[in-house]
Order: C-alpha cells, then structure tokens, then sequence
C-alpha cells in the first residue's frame, strides 16, 4: 500500500492528518505537482484528473479523492472515529465536513487558483473577478465557523473530526491564497490553536 | 420527522430518489426558494446558509446538506446500499460521488448560478466569464463519465449508486443551465436511459 502525493499542496496533508490521528503509517511517494508530473501518462493513469493524493493498495486497486481515501481507513481503522458516532452523528459530521469543504475550503482554493499566477497553467482559465468574490465569500465563512466556535469545542461538536482537519487546512491556506483572516474572531483562533498544537498538525 | 424542502430544486431532489430507492416515506414541507421564503428568521435558524432540503428528525434534531440526510438514512435503512459495500467499496462510491459532485453537478450548479438572469438575487456576485467556463468544464465530465459508462453498468461500478442520483439530476439541470449535451456520447446515453427509467427518478 502507498500513496502518492505532493507533499506541499493542501489536499494531501488533510490525508497525512487524518492518518496521524488514527497512528497509520504508510509509505508516501512523491510527484512535483507544479512541475508537471502529474500529467504523466504513468499518473494521468492512476487518476484522470491529475491530482493528488492517489491511495494504491496492495492489490492494485487505485482510491483517489482526499475524503474518500480518509474513510477507506475510518473503515480499516474506526478508532479513534473521526467521521462521527451513530447514524445522528455521522450525518453531523458529513454535514459539517461539508460546510468546512464546499464554504470554507473551496473559497480559499478558488481565491489561490484564480489569482495566483503560478496557478495560471492548471486553472484555465483564469477568472480573477471569480477569485476576488471568493475571498469575499472565504471571510464570511470564517466568520460563520468564528460563531459556531464560541460554543463548540470543534467544529462538529465535542469530538475532533475530519471538519476539523478541512478547516485547519484551510485557514493554513489563507496566507499562499492572500486572504486576510478578519479581526476578532476569537472563537475561531481558541480553536485554531488547540487543534494546530496536535501532532498531527505537522504530519 | 419530516423534511422541508422546495419541490422544483434540483438538491431536494437528489434526496427524493435517495429515499424513493430506499422504499422510505418521510413527510415534505414546502418552501419557496425563489419567493425568498428561506430567508426567513425561522428557516436561517435551521440552515443559515439558507438552503433546502432540511431533515429535522423528531427530536428537533436538524440536518442540512443533502448528502448528510442521504447518508442518516443509509444508516437507518442499509437496504438497498446506495454507499457502497465494504471498506473498498464506500471508499469507490465517496471517489465516484465526489467526481459527480465537484466535477459535473457543481459545473453546472455554478454556470446556472452565474449566468441565469432569476439567479442574481442569490448568486452575489454573478461572474458571467466563471459561468461560461464551467459550460466547458461540464462538457468535459460528460464525456468523462461517458468513457466510463461505456464499460461500467453504472457510475460507480456494477450496482447503483448516490454518484447515479447526483450524475443523474445534475444532467437533467444542463437544459435549465443552458448547457448543450455533447454528440456522439453514447455510453452515458446508455446509462440515462436506464436510471431515468428508474421509478425513483420520477420521485
């Protein structure tokens, strides 16, 4: 089993993470994303999007798609659970993951992937007024999950969960996407500071 | 329990043929996205994002975001499983649904959004140029999606699955999105002819 990553882009630290909590090891290989390699008919193979991370198993089978890489091991590994508890709670999780994934994550990838000119050769094409609104769109988010932290420990309620993890790897992404983080969020920098001091922060 | 929705929105939908595959009744209440009826103090106390469908369970509790309610009831009713089967398989159907989702449904969610006139109250700010970019974007996933169907019976492999529910209505919203269905694709023609024979599709 391996996978295979970039290990400076954002997607596959939320899988190093995740792997942290749950104290997986894995054998990681690299491909230089900014440099191409990952339109290499060898890579473009494994996965026809081109991206990373691609999680290959013993037996050949090929799991791309962060998320879904990350429940392959919730299955193989359910403790610590990190995509909830019950059929209540694992709806919470999926619904909170994907308020931190398709508002918070999102805004900040699309920022970084229409504004930035290193990316001008794997967005196209570029849209610099859709980038603008998203930086827009990524401090209200960060805003909304500020509230939600003033009376939640972690995103999702009690437990720390792969929100947590899509949120923490957002807001590490403001700065390369030259998004301001707003004043006063004093809900979310409690937060921000306790699930950035795990060790899985830095896997 | 019961699930408030507004009938004629493609993401209630998606949850409609969920339940309706599942053999579940739930009771539906309706509102009216366009008439800015979940703009309302009630509604944004259950969604702040102020949007359908809603589950609200009958203890109070309240889940929003489609896939969250599909997947509460896949908890609730495993039969038939519309997840995937085993470790491999939900990890193939999270691969495969997200593909559909962030690759097909939100090209053209986000090129309806931002090109549709009755949009512009809800899509703040409309970028016509991100609008027709996600036109080709879409074109380029159905032709993705139909060299997969060309050799696999559904999306995400031999059974039928959420990635069919979510490729399904995301092709019946191309003719509002004004987004012309590629020539010559045959494998998905294939396909959407079976799964809009479905009984659930009508759901």
């Amino acid at each position: 089993m391996k996978i295979i990553e970039t290990r400076t882009a954002p997607n596959p630290r939320r899988v190093r993470i995740f792997l942290a909590e749950k104290g997986v090891q894995v054998t990681y290989e690299q491909r230089d994303l900014m440099a191409g390699e990952l339109k290499s008919d060898d890579f473009s193979a494994l996965n026809p999007f081109q991206r990373v991370p691609v999680l290959i198993l013993d037996d050949g089978t090929v799991i791309s798609e962060s998320v879904a890489i990350c429940r392959y091991f919730e299955e193989m590994e359910p403790d610590p659970p990190l995509f909830g508890v019950g059929p209540v709670g694992r709806a919470q999780v999926e619904m909170w993951q994907r308020r931190a994934e398709l508002g918070l994550w999102f805004n900040v990838a699309q920022a970084f992937r229409h504004l930035h000119p290193k990316m001008a050769h794997l967005e196209v094409p570029q849209v610099p007024d859709w980038g603008e609104a998203n930086k827009g769109k990524a401090s209200e988010m960060l805003e909304f999950f500020d509230r939600r932290l003033r009376s939640s420990r972690f995103i999702a309620g009690a437990g720390y969960t792969i929100a947590d993890i899509t949120a923490l790897v957002a807001i590490d992404y403001l700065k390369p996407a030259r998004i301001a983080m707003p004043a006063g969020l004093d809900g979310l920098a409690r937060w921000y500071q306790e699930v950035f001091a795990r060790p899985s922060a830095a896997a």
